[in-house]
């Protein structure tokens, strides 16, 4: 559990080009693997990855578009011809379990281990799953159609007993819970050693926060401030920013205000039109105001150290 | 229209490998061109293959199986996207009518431009499409599921006038129709000249036929005779023949005693199973029977001149 690593499998909105893949990640966190959106080609992705299908238990659709969804029936399907036994968790908009059981129905495509479906809150931050380790929430996103957002924080872990201290001090076993607890220590001699001399700074909690197709919006802060990594749609150039409103998207700089706004660590940037064959602009445009700016493209691995001091980027040698 | 092109997209069978996409193939034959199946992915293949989504007039599904028709609706949808307003034409089985707009409609993905469908006939070989110079016909495959065949053949034209000859015996030219239509010429003297000599062989035909997932048919040979490029699924090796019974596939070497059969003049293999990563053992197998088999791998292009003295191949660089 000492990183947290995020896989790209996709960058592209709507229309897909033979170098750019529509939306989908993989995120491991505390232990935990999420497939957070699946749009069409995902499985092959995965793959190219080097991402075995059986780490996949949970998974997450924004919104009903089909850059989004469209790799969700042929991954659930190639899981049953792998004979798949474990359940599937998919999280998403309230229509989704209606639109892949109709579909399968009416294809005669069998599904034989359990599908959980877990719809999601259109109105608030909602808590979606919960580990001793993790929690993971849905926020709503403001986008054409119901689309929601995903913020993924470790638990703040209990601090560390500091070992040579309390050796040195030859303090009874029996007194190590109180410690644990918070208590101070009174030596023979009533000499007081306060429980943050006893003890040692956890390690810190990591947290991800996924916003896909959105307009922008200001209050996300009040969902995952301080988050260390954002990914945040930037579909445009501010240049276009009409067309990223008429289309309920947004600019690379106002992704990049959000990503102020929620004092984020590292912002990735992703979802981008296929209008732009190039994609330095973009990230030029965010890193004026958001300077830890990152284009999240296929074929990218994201990981970011527990010391958090610098967002590492491996390419997969497949792409 | 001085050759037929093959360009292949997918491959695989039912699982997608990192390198093998599932079961797509474009064809141009006749000024005209033919998508055929549509796997998930496809539309990134085709510009891979840096074909125009604008040639996509005519859209053949051969069954209802994932990796033959994934790839259809997130096609369908970036058409709408680009805009499209010409029709196109879908030729499948009677149920991809009803499934494709359900899922449309329930998804609210709204395709403007005319979406015209084609069923097709279980019982026996079927003209779907006939142009001035070209026809194409389904058939019956034998599979798990209704399943079908297509078969490309450009109709028979005209013998040529021997200009050179008609010159020089000075013939009049309210005569030439007569020997457009077959007639002799006398000339003054009475001597006769037959018509194979006032004419020449017109171009040969070409001819394509594609036999997606099926067990060996035996009789197919009634269907396309003497075809020029036969398209035959090996999805197995002869030792994984119970497995082909059983899955209602064929292995290489049925694939060749078919090609063998029908007095095909090259033929293509596919749908290649994932248990199989070196492909060269399928080929070889196919060649012991029939010799002018060739793989059928993504990223290939087939041209076939109307000499018909060799296959060409040539491989897309972005594979």
């Amino acid at each position: 559990m000492e990183q947290i690593s995020l896989s790209i499998l996709g960058s592209s909105s709507a229309i897909p080009l033979s170098n750019r893949s529509p939306s989908a990640q993989f995120l491991s966190i505390a232990d935990e693997h999420f497939l957070i959106d699946c749009g069409e080609g995902t499985q092959v992705k995965l793959r190219q990855h080097r991402i075995g299908f059986s780490r996949i238990k949970h998974i997450l659709i924004s919104h009903l578009h089909g850059d989004h969804f469209y790799g969700l029936i042929p991954l659930l399907t190639s899981l049953q011809l792998l004979e798949r036994q474990q359940a599937v968790h998919l999280y998403g908009p309230q229509e989704l379990e209606e639109v892949l059981r109709t579909f399968l129905k009416m294809t005669q495509a069998k599904i034989q281990y359990p599908l959980k479906f877990h719809p999601l809150n259109k109105n608030s931050k909602t808590l979606i799953y919960e580990s001793e380790q993790l929690e993971v929430h849905s926020f709503p996103l403001r986008h054409s159609v119901d689309c929601f957002g995903f913020y993924f924080q470790e638990k703040a872990r209990p601090r560390k007993m500091n070992k040579e201290l309390l050796e040195k001090l030859d303090i009874p076993v029996a007194e190590i819970r109180g410690i644990k607890n918070g208590k101070d220590w009174l030596d023979k001699r009533g000499k007081r050693y306060p429980n943050e001399e006893l003890t040692l700074d956890p390690p810190a909690a990591f947290s991800y926060a996924y916003c896909s197709d959105t307009l922008p919006v200001k209050h996300l802060h009040r969902y995952f401030k301080g988050v260390d990594l954002l990914y945040h749609e930037a579909t445009f150039l501010n240049k276009d920013r009409e067309r990223a409103l008429a289309t309920t998207h947004s600019t690379a700089e106002q992704a990049a205000e959000i990503a102020e706004i929620c004092d984020a660590r590292y912002l990735l940037l992703g979802h981008f039109s296929a209008r732009y064959r190039n994609l330095d602009p973009i990230i030029e445009e965010a890193r004026t105001i958001f300077k830890r700016s990152y284009e999240a493209r296929e074929g990218y691995r994201f990981y970011l150290n527990r010391d958090r001091e610098s967002l590492q980027m491996e390419k997969e040698s497949k792409y």
